[in-house]
């Protein structure tokens, strides 16, 4: 392989990589264009503009993944259904350009009737389980939408979403509980941390465990400035909660920001379930390694 | 007794109710003068307009309950710990104008090392079980927070508030659940408000079952126009969930406006769990029981 031109193409921002030929990272800028900034028939216009700082990437493989895989992004790549691994994926690329440029389709999976979805998720846990020699695996991809994976045999088996990141934001910022919290979040205080992730598990309901940080409040036993900590806790505890995590169950594969992903490990130690953290890198691994998979077919 | 001047006043309305000797009312209206109209001071003044059109008040008691009590209000009633009943609530009343005019304090209970309180509803549960004769239950009062009541001989035991309409209210218009669904709620559809609701159970976990709101219609199997009502069965199963209730635990006793009372009657029937509802006239027969109960005393 000559090398590879990755992009991490996302709702609000894009990545964009330049990896050599044994899959090393030689260049790596992000842009504030991501595909909600992007009109219709504007994207081979941005796509150009994040790349040509790399005259070499004329003769390179360009994969991108996220959502500009999305109906709302570039061209839509239909989800793959699980269990996905590379050769499914590889089958439903949507080639912007002939064996030149292609998105990476997201994957889906059905349970109990509900379908769920990923985007960009799927690349980022190939990656993972690349950079760790794994082949299967309990994963978790914290944010907005975290998702929780297993993989076996390389492939994804299933998963599952959790509005985590969007529901803590709206109760920090949106709900009554906003009216005692202060303006910025300040450092994360384990201890407040633990407080809500424990009263979390024993309430066994966000609905009804997220007023303790009203009435904790109210009656002066939190301080304003712990309160975002402990509602952090309060909702990684709940979706830590459904995961039904044991130690004899092995790490946890914790993908994201070190900032999001040390929360994740204070929850999982809390648990006493070991954690292995992966950043940012996993994304480049993953389109990496799919890359390399499409020459040896090819 | 001569009558009664009853007062619920809360956070965005007051509604005034002049009963007679016997308990009925006689005439009631509202104003939009919740507390948050309403400046530091002022709050004589807007007691007395909601109440000169009832000359007779003069030689009557009067009673106001809701969040006129709380720390924003007219004066602060300190909560009165559970079990609460009359002679409880009684001793702490807050008095505005010694004998003639006193404001109901709310409640508050600890679980697990965590306190929970209500302003307001302790008086409708109060006047719910006079409607109903009786001097024990439990009851649900639904609203932005509900509460899950349990009392006994006269008095409330336990209690415990979900935030299911202001977490309903935050995904229905600020989440990304949002973006598929009608401006206008339209008539509640049973059918999809009990795909929600079972799924909520199936799941156990708010964070995980609403993105089913959102994949449902992404892949077409939801209606946007249902959209609304399986959001409703969603938060109001995951409330229900937690309950624990069986069937041999007779009627949950359903506290509320019609239009909500009749989706947690529809949500109990789907657990086969008897509802009784009792509507807003519970808050005036509360004052009025309160009022009796401190003739006694007297």
């Amino acid at each position: 392989m000559n090398g590879l031109v990755a992009v991490d193409w996302g709702t609000s921002s894009l990545r964009a990589a330049l990896l050599d030929e044994r899959g090393q990272v030689v260049d790596e800028h992000s842009m504030p264009r991501g595909i909600l900034t992007v009109a219709a028939g504007e994207f081979p216009q941005v796509l150009e503009a994040a790349t040509a700082r790399w005259p070499q990437r004329q003769g390179m493989l360009c994969l991108l993944s996220g959502m500009v895989g999305s109906r709302q992004g570039w061209i839509e790549a239909p989800y793959c259904p699980c269990p996905a691994g590379f050769p499914e994926i590889a089958a439903k690329l949507a080639w912007i350009e002939a064996g030149r440029a292609a998105i990476v389709p997201g994957i889906c999976c059905e349970t109990q009737g509900v379908p769920d979805v990923m985007r960009g998720e799927e690349t980022q846990v190939f990656g993972a389980l690349s950079l760790l020699g794994l082949r299967a695996g309990r994963l978790v991809l914290p944010g907005t939408h975290s998702k929780w994976v297993r993989a076996s045999a390389g492939r994804i088996e299933s998963f599952a979403t959790f509005m985590t990141g969007e529901i803590y934001a709206l109760l920090r910022r949106h709900s009554i509980l906003a009216r005692t919290l202060p303006d910025a979040d300040g450092e994360l205080d384990p201890g407040a941390f633990e407080q809500g992730f424990r009263h979390a598990l024993r309430i066994g309901n966000l609905l009804q465990a997220a007023f303790s940080a009203r009435t904790l409040s109210l009656f002066e036993r939190l301080p304003a400035e712990l309160g975002p900590s402990y509602l952090s806790g309060l909702v990684i505890g709940e979706e830590l909660r459904s995961q039904h995590l044991s130690t004899g169950d092995g790490p946890v594969i914790v993908v994201g920001s070190p900032a999001l992903a040390q929360r994740y490990e204070l929850g999982l130690r809390l648990l006493g379930v070991p954690a292995t953290a992966v950043g940012s890198q996993a994304t480049w691994r993953g389109l990496w390694s799919l890359a390399r998979n499409l020459e040896e077919i090819a």
